[in-house]
């Protein structure tokens, strides 16, 4: 569980650290705090790639005027059930809170809700927001698109992004089922793990500028970038043997979800210009259990259900079954206790904006 | 595009047949009519392992009272945007065909709407029920679990069903973008053509009883049915590397939404017993596209997606890039005119049934 040569800090000094930070970057304190909470809360549940290690592109998409820290998110259609939202080009993460929060509320008066939002950028981890209606006895979704970074199967260029969906319902004792999870085999960070470490991909990670399967993950990573060809494959790998067209067909629903329902670019057209950051487009939904049985029973049963999961005999060789949530709950428990890691890099990046800002919180490791 | 050795058969005909037998063997004239359009819809569609190949095994649920003819689902709870049922061991067809109208007629008021029903039977393919929401301008929903055939990663056991999701959104000229696919990496189907082909499965279709990829489908296929462990693996297969634990966790988000909103059994839970068919679930959902934006404006941007998606560059030597649902429209289309294709075992069972109930209408090759 623990990180191997990460620095732990406090929660709430690193918190309030980075919220100030990003309220020197030109954030309200309000719209600072919701985006900080996300980011923390990433590094919280172990899953560093979308936690406070991406401070400085936030802020470099504040001070390039990519991200638009006062930008009046504009609603474009509203019903009881739904709402769909142009962010204006705002910071991903306050006006997804928000959205969320409309759609819970709406929710609880009608049953169910869903919000689609355009214009905006990163929102962090899915599963963040989805994880909002928890509290509320209801199942959460959150999906947004991205760049594009994605082939679809018998191609040989992106066509969508990694588009990630989160999915959750609560349990009792067994707190949550949260799944979260790119709709591509893997995301574009895992091939950069493997570029650093001079490791050849595994085939059906990504295929080449050719369409064919991709061993050399640094190819890989500058024709994307140039836009060459190549790219990430979805999940179910290359071609139609092992069903890589069920995850191209996943990705592209959360394209419609996203962009289609709040009329925005999809797919290549999700990129990032000198003008603008790719201005990504999210998707809410809140069911409320008791819509459709009891929320007390749902919960009991929920566990029932993890529990069987967790306790089904192993593969020969191997530890635990996991269900979706379990490890990601485990480290937040842990890091709350133990402070939140941050590797050294992080630290000394937020040391040095923090001297940049005349921050006057400290920040000290646990 | 053309199935080879198949009969032929006129669509009108081939629908009046099968509802006669199905009349014959228990059910009302207008369930027979219903549960024959969904056999039909998949034979039309060229998705055979789903059609009226499987008449007997419904004509034999019938007539064992494992599927009851008379069986009057009651409401279970009810709001104006959700609905659950207890199909009280109905035939699926019908009863899945009328929830996904009450559906519609909801959304059509409310703008989005859901229904959750337990204690069903089998209910042909997901995609046909989610398909009835473009006429309404809508994107549809569906899904089923079923009896227990899949693997959680790490774990050796049957845990959760093969548990298909559908998901479709109206095109214009371009028609529909329909995915409809297992959560599994194949359907127990396909490891059944390996077996009679005496061909070695590809590492990643399933596990054996020890919880190892395994290479022989005869011996996955009697253990599953004996229940000595092994079974299908998740979409992404075995282990981590190719992220299997995404096929798993999209498993048991189908279970959730079909069988805990309901109330009904999940996982291995859900299986044949010497009294009853494996009583499945069944959930469906409908999002009225006119609450987010102009349906017009989303058909026509649909249409430019689409366009997009199939027009991309091919991978070196592949022919084409198709998008969900593309090869079954073009299969319809054919086959609408040609006739709907049957294979011979399956042409000859219908004539026996014909004679056995004696069936007035004709059944002709085209």
């Amino acid at each position: 569980m623990e990180l191997t040569n990460a620095i732990r800090i406090e929660r709430n000094q690193l918190e309030r650290y980075c919220t100030a930070i990003l309220e020197k970057a030109g954030l309200s304190a309000k719209d600072a705090a919701l985006s900080v909470k996300v980011l923390v809360s990433a590094d919280a549940r172990n899953i560093p790639s979308h936690g406070v290690g991406r401070i400085m592109r936030y802020i470099n998409g504040l001070q390039c005027h990519q991200m638009l820290p006062g930008a009046k998110p504009q609603v474009l259609r509203e019903t009881p059930v739904s709402i769909t939202l142009d962010a204006q080009g705002a910071m991903g993460f306050p006006v997804s809170v928000r959205t969320m929060q409309t759609v819970i509320a709406k929710a609880e008066k009608t049953g169910m809700a869903c919000g689609s939002v355009r214009n905006s950028n990163h929102f962090g981890i899915a599963g963040y927001y989805a994880m909002m209606a928890l509290e509320h006895d209801m199942i959460g979704v959150a999906m947004t698109n991205t760049a594009a970074l994605g082939v679809p199967t018998f191609g040989r260029d992106v066509m969508f992004g990694t588009n990630p969906l989160a999915f959750c319902a609560p349990g009792n004792k067994e707190k949550a089922f949260v799944l979260d999870m790119a709709t591509t085999t893997v995301p574009r960070g895992k091939v950069e793990v493997y570029d650093r470490n001079g490791k050849e991909l595994p085939s059906g990670w990504a295929v080449d500028a050719s369409g064919h399967p991709a061993s050399n993950a640094g190819t890989v990573l500058r024709d994307m970038l140039d836009r060459r060809g190549g790219g990430l494959l979805p999940l179910g790998g290359f071609g139609e043997l092992f069903s890589g067209y069920k995850g191209y067909g996943l990705a592209v629903m959360v394209d419609i979800l996203c962009a289609m329902l709040s009329g925005a670019p999809t797919g290549p057209d999700v990129a990032d210009t000198e003008e603008t950051s790719a201005r990504v487009s999210h998707f809410f939904a809140a069911i409320k259990i008791a819509a459709f049985t009891d929320p007390v029973q749902f919960r009991d049963e929920m566990d029932q259900m993890l529990a069987k999961l967790k306790n089904t005999p192993r593969a020969e060789g191997c530890k635990r079954v996991y269900v979706p949530g379990e490890k990601e709950f485990e480290a937040e428990q842990f890091n709350q206790i133990h402070g939140i890691p941050v590797d050294h890099k992080t630290f000394d990046t937020l040391l040095a904006l923090g001297k940049q800002f005349q921050i006057p919180e400290p920040l000290t490791a646990k």
